[in-house]
């Protein structure tokens, strides 16, 4: 094994952490390389610094003018050069600080720094690469994000143990969530949550996420090690009273020792910049030390810069300098409020579908979407829609049909949801 | 094997890309889930699209107005969505006419379209996922870029098989290439060519090219199968007469049935924008049909959708705008002017080192840099730089001592030069 590997292995020896990191999380590390050796001569190189590879005018990268024209807003330095491997500092603290003011009772607990990804998926991607090896069980609600398929099972050789979302009262299963981590054998297990839920937009109430932290401590206190990954892509979208509006990341960011808390959230949704390609990872684990996150920081920063090198500067100055906006809340709550008031519309409308309806909505209270159960083929009635209807929705196993109602404007959501209705009629 | 896979291992059987496809590269299809269902809907849902996971409003994204007044220059729609998954079509037929013409012998020759990764290492790393098992070999000159390390054995647990980049003559060792080549056993072989190299800053001559293509044909006409993966990201920097100023993917395009190439490059230090991200890889195989570039196309983009979903939006289409605006060739010659008036700066400086310095040049005629072969320990000498002259170098194997004069003005390379050279003798 590499020295460097080695040396991480060791800071982190002993921690939950460690114990759940896969192979490739074992033997990976960040080399004392040019990137190692760049970001020291940064600091440094006060005369000259020949050590990047980029091309330079002065103090400035070089770049195409009519590149540059179409960003005034912002510098040549904030558009061209690379970033750091693991994201621009200032926009990482950023990131965490507002962490806080979204999850209240993370305030103080103990984290590592936000580490910036591609985006979600490159995000889960490298979690997967470094906690998930060839044959290792993840467990995933049966309603889940069909690239997860792609990443642990195609990627990572994992395998994807689901457990039936809802029980028969509509809400979320948590006893089948329980007896399906209990039958991974071996004394670790995994499990992503994604709250608000693609495709379902369901989130927990405050009393189901409460059971599911129960759950989670009750392994863990059986001496299970437990990696929980929240994908937390949709949070903030919660449009009823009574539903968890926290990440569970912050309800286990310090629960227990035998606890390994990942979130990976980001700028795709929350900051409505899907094309931005900005996503975070952030480690929490009790009594993790600052040298273990600096450690396993090291590790990610391996698997981000042997993936994708680092992620787009352009993106993470806009999102940084959007942030740091005064106006910034009131334009959020402005999308918010627009989101929810279709929202609103949609429960309204499927309130008035007739109880014998051949398509019944799942429970849903948050984020962009809503999922029919179709008593026909979702597959058939997703093409009729389009076809017939020009309509595009998305099926899902040939039994569900997902409607993304944030892409659809309030005043035509009654006509979409009638004209779905009938074509349900009309394919069975 | 999952289905999808199962159909295009079947397309793609019997061609030279297939033979040499990893397990991973086997297994990878792009599955017909959300993104294709969207595709499908973005074409015929002229009345409602509830497909896709983001928030509009009307037909715009919805966006943070504090982001958007940065960048006046471009449309909403050219900067929040998501992008497609292989790319933005305008875009990437714009990259490949532009290859010819970068490359006129490649006209006319049957490639794929390229298709954008998030900037070149992301390219290999999706190369190296479809076409490197673990154990496996790739040829690679000892002089190297530190992250071909950490993708090809840190994550595909490939092996690199170097051979000296340069003979006793100071050119590149043909010989010896083509004897590693021999050495590997089985029936493929997998090497990646970097020109301009980095670290080393040389690319080859017109007959040294001629002669890497005899070897490579020779290998293919014994019945090996050869991968060649191109790594042009420093393409077009050539600034000596002789050098080769074509890319070897033009010469291998059409070679040999046996052969197929790998041509991974991008916008990076193409186009003056390290931090936009965006690379692309372009197949090409000797008598590979449409069907079967399809086919292999949608293996990547599995490969790229499991690992970043998609690249930036924003940065596409600012590059696609900078690279349609009329004075774009000029900008770049301008760009280019600068950087070959450091390189006959940089040559003029070392050719006046003394014949025993403990420095020697090793050769170099295009790129970023140039590296130095030093009697004593480079890496002592790199910090030695840094710490008492405030002067940013990059030490390799504690024996070479790589500059990267593309990012010192020409003024100053004198005084970068003689500080060096004296260093060196300091530390010695």
């Amino acid at each position: 094994m590499n020295t460097i590997a080695h040396e991480l292995n060791d800071r982190l020896e002993g921690s939950t952490a460690y114990r759940l990191l896969s192979d490739f999380g074992k033997r990976f590390y960040f080399p004392k390389g040019i990137v190692a050796q760049s970001a020291e001569a940064k600091q440094k190189a006060h005369r000259f610094n020949a050590t990047v590879g980029m091309a330079t005018k002065g103090p400035v990268p070089m770049y195409l003018k009519g590149i540059k024209d179409l960003v005034p807003g912002i510098e040549e330095q904030e558009i061209f050069p690379y970033a750091p491997t693991p994201g621009v500092p200032e926009l990482r603290k950023l990131w965490r600080s507002e962490m806080d003011r979204k999850n209240p009772s993370l305030k103080g607990k103990n984290t590592s720094l936000p580490l910036v990804t591609s985006g979600l998926t490159h995000g889960i991607s490298v979690v997967s690469d470094l906690f998930l090896d060839e044959g290792d069980s993840i467990v995933v609600p049966d309603m889940f994000w069909g690239n997860y398929r792609l990443i642990f099972e195609g990627r990572n050789k994992a395998k994807i143990l689901s457990f039936p979302f809802f029980n028969d009262e509509g809400g979320l299963h948590v006893s089948a969530l329980k007896d399906t981590l209990e039958s991974v054998e071996g004394d670790t297990v995994a499990l992503i949550l994604n709250f608000p839920n693609n495709p379902t937009g369901y989130s927990p109430t405050e009393r189901e996420a409460d059971q599911i932290v129960a759950v989670l401590k009750s392994l863990a206190d059986e001496g299970k090690k437990v990696l929980c990954i929240t994908d937390d892509a949709y949070f903030g979208l919660f449009y009823e009273k009574g539903t968890c509006t926290e990440s569970l990341f912050a309800r286990l960011a310090d629960l227990h020792e035998n606890i390994f808390a990942v979130k990976v959230d980001g700028a795709t949704k929350e900051e409505f910049a899907w094309g931005f390609r900005i996503g975070f990872i952030t480690y929490a684990g009790h009594g993790m030390s600052g040298d273990q996150y600096e450690a396993l920081e090291k590790k990610t920063m391996g698997a981000i810069r042997s993936s994708i090198s680092n992620s787009s500067k352009i993106a993470q100055s806009l999102l940084l300098r959007g942030m740091k906006e005064p106006g910034y809340l009131d334009q959020k709550q402005e999308a918010f409020s627009i989101l929810e008031a279709r929202y609103r519309k949609v429960r309204e409308l499927v309130g008035r579908f007739p109880s014998d309806a051949p398509l019944q909505p799942l429970p849903f209270n948050s984020g962009y979407f809503m999922t029919f159960v179709y008593k026909g083929n979702s597959e058939k009635l997703r093409l009729h829609l389009l076809d017939k209807y020009g309509v595009g929705t998305i099926s899902i196993q040939e039994k569900y049909l997902r409607i993304a109602y944030s892409s659809v404007e309030i005043e035509n959501l009654e006509e979409l949801y009638q004209t779905i209705l009938k074509a349900a009629g009309e394919v069975l």
